[in-house]
C-alpha cells in the first residue's frame, strides 16, 4: 500500500527501506533534501492518494507536535496519522483530539529495534481505534519481525497506549542493561574470574540470562575485552524519566528501573554535590579526611 | 567416555540423561535407590574405571562438603572431580585444597538452564586447572548447548572461577526478573494499556528487551493472564546474596541486583517492622492515622 | 498585627492559638462552624482592616486553588495572600500570576513542625517578593520557634521557593525515617540484641544518629515497644512523590528517597503484582515451587 | 575508679581526659610515647591494681585482636577488659571465649560522638554480662553524655550487642547522611530556591528533620556555603557493609542503606565499568553516541 513518511533519520530511513523491500510505495519526507522524496510536508501530501496514511518520525516534543498540527491542516478527512516516534502517551492524547475534530484517524505506535531493524524487522505496539489500526496493518506487517503477528506486534489498548508500552519496554531496557552492567563490573574487579569476556559470551547460549542485550555485549566485549575505548557516561532519552513518574503516579514500586535510571544521572556528573555534603558531615563528626576539590 | 555422576534430583537426573544421549557412560548415585545405579558411593567408586571422573550434583554446603569428604576417601590419585553444584566460590577453595593433599583433581562448574536443560544443554562456566578442564571436556561438550563451543562454555580461571561466574549469572538473573516485573506491574496499573498479555508477547521479536526469561514470562502469561493463581512470594537460594556480598567486598555499585534481592526478601513478610516504624513515627509527628495491627 | 487565616484543621487551629498567645489578633475561618470565627470567606475579609493580610492553611491542590480564587474576587489591591498549606511549588507561579493581576501579593510558606508545632513552633520556608515578606514578618516570627530567626526561618527565593524547600523537607523526612525503620527492623531480626528499645533509647543523646525523630521513635516504642499494636502500612501525601519527580526534572540521582517512598507504596500492597511475576518466571525456568493465591 | 586505656587516638585521648575531668585514674598506653603513660602494655598492666579494667580503643580487626591476645597473657583471672573500638561483633565472640579461658571478663562497648565526645559524652552501647557491666559503671557514666543513663547508654545484650547495635547505628548514620546530602543536591539544581544555605540553616528548629547532623551540614555550609572546596570523594570504614552483609544474613530490605553505601562507592571511581557497559549496549542497538574515554 502506500504511505507516507515524515522523518528520515537514523529510524525513518531503514524503516522506508524495509517498507519498499516489502513492496509498498514510500513518498518520505525529510527536511535533508538528500534523503527526501518531497520538497515540503505539503508537497508529500499532494504526491499521496486519499484517504492517505502518514507515518510521522521525527524526535519527540516540539517537533512531533509541531508535525502533528500541520499535517492536520495538510490533510482531509478520512486520513490517518501514525505517530512512530517516542512521543509521551499523555501527548498522543492531545494529538488524537486536534485530528480527531477534522475527521482525520489518530494511532500512536511504540517502535523498538534500533539500528537493527532494517534487517531484523520492528516490534511494534500500538494504540487507537481498531478500524484505523487495522486499515494500517499491510505496514504493520512489513515492519515487524517475521514469524506470528503477535510476537512481533500488539494492538494495546486506545489511544496512547503503544507509547505507554514503549515507554514501559525502555524503563525494562533500563533495568536490565544496569543489571547485566553490574555483573560486568562485579566479574571485572574480580581477581579470581581470570577472562571475563569469555564467561559473558558463554551466557549466549543455554543460560538463564540469554538476550538480545547480552548478545550485544558479547559484540560490544569482541572489538574491546575490557570496554575501555568508552567512558562511563550514559544519556538517557526521556522514557525512564516517564516509567518512574507513571510509576509513582500509580504507586507501584519500582526500585530497579529508577536505580538504573540514577545510575545513568550519576554517570554524567564531574562530582557529586551529594556526596560532598556526605563528605563534609563525615569532617564534621568525626574530623574524617577530605578530598580537596581539584585534587 | 565414563562418568560418576552423584546426585540425581532434579538437575542430576537430567544431566545423566543427556550424556547418555550423547553416548556417554554414565554411573549415577543418589540416596534414592528407585533412580540409582549405585548402592553407595563406595559401590559407585568400584563401578569406574581409573582413572576416574566424579561429577558432584548435591545441594550446596554440607551435603556438598559431606561428598568431596568422602570422595577424598574413596578415589585414588589421578583421579578428578568435577563440583557442579551451587557452591560459594570460597568452598571450592576449601574442596580442592583437600582433594590436592590426596593427588584427585578439582573442577568447579556453575552449570545454567533449570529445567530444560536436558533439550537445551546447560550453560556452563568452569574453573580449575587446564589439564583437569581438557580431561573432562567430553563431558562438557555433551552437556552444553548446540553449537559454537565458546557459547556456552567458558574456563573461567581457576578454581572458583566457576562457580563465581555463576553467581554473577545468577546475581544478574535476580535484576532481569525483577525488571520485567516492575514493568508488568506498572503496564498492569495502568488504565491506558487494556490488553496486557498481548504487549508483553510482541516484545518477542524485534525489541531491545526481547530474552529468554521474557519468552518464559509469555509462557506464564499464556496460562494465567494476570498471574493471579500465584501469591508474589519469592524465594532466593543463595547467589543473589553472594553476589551482594562479593560486590560490597570489591566495593563495586550493585543497586538493581541488591534492589532485586530485597524485593524478595520484602515479599515473604506478612508486615514489615520497619514499616511499622515508619508509621509510627508519622503518627508521632503528625497525628497521621496508623492501621492497627489485624486490621 | 491583624490576620486572617482561612483553614482551622489540625494545623490551622493550633497555629490561630501560637499567634493570639502571641498578641496577634487572628479571625480565623472554617467551614466548621464550631471553630470558625467568620460565617463565610466574605465575612471573614470584611471583618479585617486594609490592607489585609490573609493565610490559607487548607488541603493542597483543588481546595486551595478554590480558595485562593475566591479571595482574589473578595481582596482588594494593596492585600496579601500566604499560602501556607502543603501546595506543589509550581501550583504556586500560577497562583501568584492570578492575584498580581489583582494588585494582591502573593506569599508561599512551607511550614514544618506538624502537631508539636503549637508549643515548639513551625519551621517555616517562604518564597515571594521581600517587601511582602517584611509586612508578614510579625506573623512568622511568632509562628517560628524561639531562637535566633534563621534557625527557623529562610526566605528561601521567589515565589515558590517556600514550597519547594518543604517538599525537599519532606522528602529527605521521608530517608531519615527510613533509614532508622531499616536500622529498628535490623535490631529486631537480630537474636545479638536482647533489648531493642533500650538501644534506641541510648541513642537520644552523645550519638550521630541523635535526631528529633529519634526521640519520637523512643517515644512511639515506650508505648508499644515491639510496635506491634501497629500494621506496617503507610500513606504518603504526595511531597515525596514531588521530590522524586524533581530529582529527575534536574538530573538528580536519589536513590535513597525513592527508595524510602517505594517502601511506602509496597508497604499498602496486600499482594505484589511484580512478585508474582518473579515467582512466575523462578517455576518456569527452574521448576521452583510458587505459593498459590489465597495460601 | 582506675582504668588501663590501650590507644591514644583521636578517640581514646579524649576519653582519657574526660575521664581524667570526671576524677577517674586513667593509665593509658600508646606506641606513641609522647602521649603514653605507660612504656609497654606490660607496663601499663603492672601500674594498675587488681582486680585491673583495661579499656582497648585500638583500630579494628588485627591491631584489636592482637591486643586482646597480649592482654590475655598479661593480666589475670578477674581482671576485665572493655573493647571500645568498632570491631565486629562476631569478632568479640571470639575475644570473649579467648579471655574466658583465662578467667578475664570482656564487655563489648560500641562509642559514638566522634570528635564531639569530649565535650558531649558519648553514646554508648555495651554488651556482655551484667556483673561485667555493673563493674565498669563508674567508667560508662563519665564517659556517656550528662542526662539520664538510659539516654546515653545501653546494656544492649550478651557479648557481641555492643559492637552490634553500634554497627546498626551507623548504617542508619549512612542513610541519614545520604537523605541530607541528596536534598541538599536537589536544592542547590534548583533555580527555583535562590538561598540554600538559609533553607537548611533554617530547618534547624521546629522541622521534621532537625538533628545533630543537620546542625552538622549547617555548619559546614557556614564556612562552605556551596561545599565547592570539597570533592565528593567518601571512603567508608566498615560498619555500612556489616550492616548489609547482617540485613542479608537475617533478610531484612536494606534498601536506604545499601543506595547510601554504593554511593559512596560511586563517588569513589574516577569511571564506572558498569556504566561503560551501558553505553557501550546503547551504542550497540540504538547507534547513540559514546565518550571515548580520555574524553
Amino acid at each position: 500500500m502506500q504511505l507516507g513518511l515524515v522523518g528520515l533519520g537514523k529510524m525513518g530511513f531503514n524503516m522506508r527501506e524495509r517498507l519498499r523491500r516489502a513492496g509498498h510505495e514510500v513518498v518520505g519526507y525529510d527536511r535533508n533534501p538528500e534523503v527526501s522524496d518531497a520538497s515540503s510536508l505539503e508537497d508529500l501530501v499532494a504526491k499521496l492518494d486519499g484517504p492517505r496514511v502518514v507515518w510521522i518520525m521525527v524526535p519527540a516534543g516540539a517537533p512531533t507536535r509541531q508535525t502533528v498540527e500541520e499535517l492536520g491542516g495538510l490533510l482531509a478527512e478520512g486520513d490517518l496519522v501514525i505517530e512512530g516516534g517516542n512521543s509521551r502517551f499523555t501527548d498522543d492524547q492531545e494529538h488524537a483530539k486536534l485530528l480527531e475534530a477534522k475527521g482525520i484517524g489518530y494511532v500512536d505506535c511504540g517502535v523498538s529495534g534500533g539500528v537493527w531493524g532494517l534487517e531484523n524487522g520492528y516490534g511494534l505496539m500500538v494504540g487507537g481505534e481498531k478500524s484505523f489500526v487495522d486499515r494500517a496493518m499491510p505496514i504493520f506487517d512489513a515492519l515487524r519481525p517475521e514469524g506470528p503477528r503477535e510476537e512481533g506486534f500488539a494492538h494495546a489498548g486506545g489511544v496512547g497506549a503503544g507509547h505507554f508500552s514503549k515507554m514501559v519496554h525502555n524503563g525494562i531496557e533500563y533495568g536490565l542493561m544496569q543489571a547485566y552492567a553490574e555483573g560486568f563490573e562485579l566479574l571485572d574487579a574480580s581477581e579470581v574470574v581470570t577472562d571475563v569476556p569469555s564467561v559473558i559470551k558463554a551466557w549466549q547460549r543455554g543460560t538463564v540470562v540469554r538476550s538480545w542485550l547480552l548478545d550485544l555485549l558479547v559484540r560490544a566485549l569482541d572489538s574491546d575485552p575490557e570496554l575501555d575505548d568508552l567512558r562511563g557516561y550514559v544519556e538517557d532519552s526521556g522514557e525512564g524519566r516517564w516509567t518512574i513518574e507513571e510509576a509513582i503516579n500509580h504507586a507501584v514500586p519500582a526500585p530497579v528501573i529508577s536505580a538504573a535510571l540514577f545510575a545513568r544521572f550519576a554517570s554524567r556528573q564531574d562530582d557529586s554535590p551529594a556526596m560532598r555534603a556526605v563528605a563534609a558531615l563525615r569532617n564534621q563528626f568525626g574530623g574524617h579526611a577530605v578530598h580537596k576539590a581539584g585534587s
